[in-house]
């Protein structure tokens, strides 16, 4: 037998797995068992994908569209995409800085292996995004976690962007709108982001994956204020193409080539069903329904956060995109990973404990999706009512 | 301006484009002038996706299948696989060992991952498919090249791998059938390989992506001799999925619960229409296009043989499986890539040099793929009969 401690890499050591796994697969139990379980863990839209985007991949599969695109993906996307940062950004960006990747991971994966080297760090916010410190972790590289508050909206500040650099930082990972914490960093933020990065010779890269769901009037892309940042994106969350595996990266113009050479040996090319379904993504028709969408996000919202804080959760009131709540339950519990198991356990909800976003009070949080419709919502209040009482 | 110089991380200086890109790139040109091209340098079928599979994304189209899959993949999908395992190769291989990845490309990025840091050596054979060296590259360890040639049918012999192994070695990389050469292991090779890797502590990963494309009797999987190897594999080739990027990888089992943290942080999961419409890919109708497609590259191959043989190329005669031809070019050229890029020139065919596929005697090699169909065959041999003339 292989001996396992042997011949993993040691990096391996570090790499979690997600606990919203874990969550999931004991609730798949749960239902096994006969149960009906409201799931406001899962990160993924409860709507199946739009109906144009469903048709045009049909067509796509009919013309027979089913072989390996340009690595960099297919130009007609790319276009589309850059006529959508003019539109919605004011900002000119050419299709030739867009690359088409197999789901925002890829992209990230694409962008950690261009920019990281092995002993480098990385400033990243705790909490974030699980994947983030993995993607560090897995280059023998160091995430440097910088622990952000509700009071600063979950957002670093630059005395910490000071106060936790190295100097072996090379990179600054943001998010906005940002997992887990539903928070933004508007223009001023972009910008102070972007100077501190060019004064500290540290790239800034900026998760954008869910632009698009937001509940203010302005959400910037970093774009507007920096065409040297590095941007990751995805038709997962807002265009509603999940399972399809389709996100963008956009990278500054000296970085092209590096990159289409990193597509071509990481993915060869993204899906092409995919890339021709996405198309129609930026069609009036799909564009009506990916609105209504969002409004039925808003509206779960504004619900949901009224319940929340009548239950005891602490909440930020100012959630500005995705779809979660990262709500303080310190009235509530002493430990998120028992709480959000004897939910689940006891009362069949369930919710993602803080402990997998980053360290920092993350036995004091948890994070609570509304991916799940409203009928649903109203029964995990009652139960969590039920289970709080 | 970010400093391209300072902000790519070191390892991206060994991470090469394939020239295959390059050679195509050039084809598309000629043929935006008007001239048509043969493409013989493509690493993809001609053959569209068979329609059994074609009409079952269409059905899972329709039962709004667009969300993520578990991370490993949808468990019918890696039964059809174990099952294939057995009836092909005669070996019980439990699903929850096979995880679903995007394309081989991805499996490829996981076990790297897994099993490669920062220093390490991992044993390859010059010439072997591009990607294998950078996926080794971008974690900062070395590829550790053994020479193989046409008198050894272009795979290592045991001398080779014990005089190319280091103190840094992980792991020994090998290919059946192999991209570009089409030669395959035998199993008393496969053995001989895997007591190898034992007794020296390495991992064994066999790249398995063109098993079904072979046109010998036995073509042996490596699972059949041992269980604690890692396989990759892929719906592209025999099965004709390239454009779906779906493939999967065997990890042993004391490899499964890392493999799967890994795919969870990598991919999210696979795409999902591409693993529902693979489903049919096990089904009587599709095996017989596939095995009717085979025959086709069976055709292909003696009818080029004959002619590359004529006309001065030294090949092999004993292509095993793919669809290359692997041929020296040195009563012909002294230079591969001078070689293609008249040929492309000049004579509008289109063929990859060796250099795409390592260092040795790299000028000396074409690699010629049987990719297209036998009208464009012969149109490819009549001007290189001119071209030669």
């Amino acid at each position: 037998m292989p001996d396992q401690q042997t011949m993993l890499s040691p990096q391996m050591e570090y790499v979690n797995p997600f606990r919203v796994m874990t969550v999931m697969n004991r609730a798949a139990e749960i239902e096994r068992q006969g149960h009906k379980v409201v799931h406001m863990e899962v990160g993924e839209p409860d709507f199946p994908t739009a109906l144009p985007i469903v048709n045009e991949a049909k067509n796509a599969l009919d013309k027979g569209l089913t072989q390996y695109t340009s690595a960099s993906g297919i130009y007609e996307l790319r276009e589309a995409i850059a006529n959508r940062y003019q539109e919605k950004h004011g900002v000119r960006v050419s299709p030739d800085r867009i690359l088409i990747t197999p789901g925002a991971s890829g992209g990230l994966t694409l962008l950690a292996n261009m920019l990281v080297a092995p002993g480098d760090g990385v400033l990243l916010t705790d909490p974030a995004y699980p994947c983030l410190r993995n993607f560090i972790y897995m280059l023998s590289a160091d995430p440097q976690l910088i622990p952000v508050s509700m009071e600063q909206n979950f957002q670093p500040t630059l005395e910490q962007l000071n106060q936790y650099k190295t100097d072996k930082t090379v990179g600054l990972w943001l998010a906005s709108p940002s997992n887990p914490t539903g928070t933004i960093l508007e223009k001023l933020r972009l910008n102070a982001a972007s100077d501190w990065a060019k004064e500290n010779g540290a790239h800034l890269l900026v998760d954008e994956i869910y632009h698009g769901l937001q509940y203010v009037e302005d959400l910037p892309s970093v774009l507007e204020v920096d065409d040297t940042a590095f941007v990751v994106s995805s038709f997962s969350k807002y265009f509603g193409m999940t399972g399809w595996r389709l996100g963008w990266i956009v990278v500054p113009e000296d970085f092209v080539e590096t990159a289409t050479i990193l597509t071509q040996n990481l993915f060869i090319s993204a899906p092409s069903i995919a890339q021709y379904a996405a198309l129609a993504a930026f069609t009036d028709e799909a564009e009506a329904i990916f609105e209504e969408r969002r409004k039925a996000f808003a509206d779960r919202k504004s619900y949901l956060g009224n319940e929340l804080t009548k239950l005891g959760f602490k909440i930020s009131d100012n959630i500005q995109g995705a779809f979660y709540f990262y709500a303080n339950i310190s009235q509530l519990s002493d430990d998120s990973e028992n709480f959000c198991r004897d939910l689940l356990d006891d009362h069949y909800v369930a919710i993602t404990p803080g402990t997998d976003f980053g360290d920092y009070k993350a036995r004091e949080y948890v994070r609570i999706a509304f991916t799940t419709s409203m009928q649903d919502l109203q029964l995990g209040v009652e139960r969590m009512k039920a289970a709080l009482a």
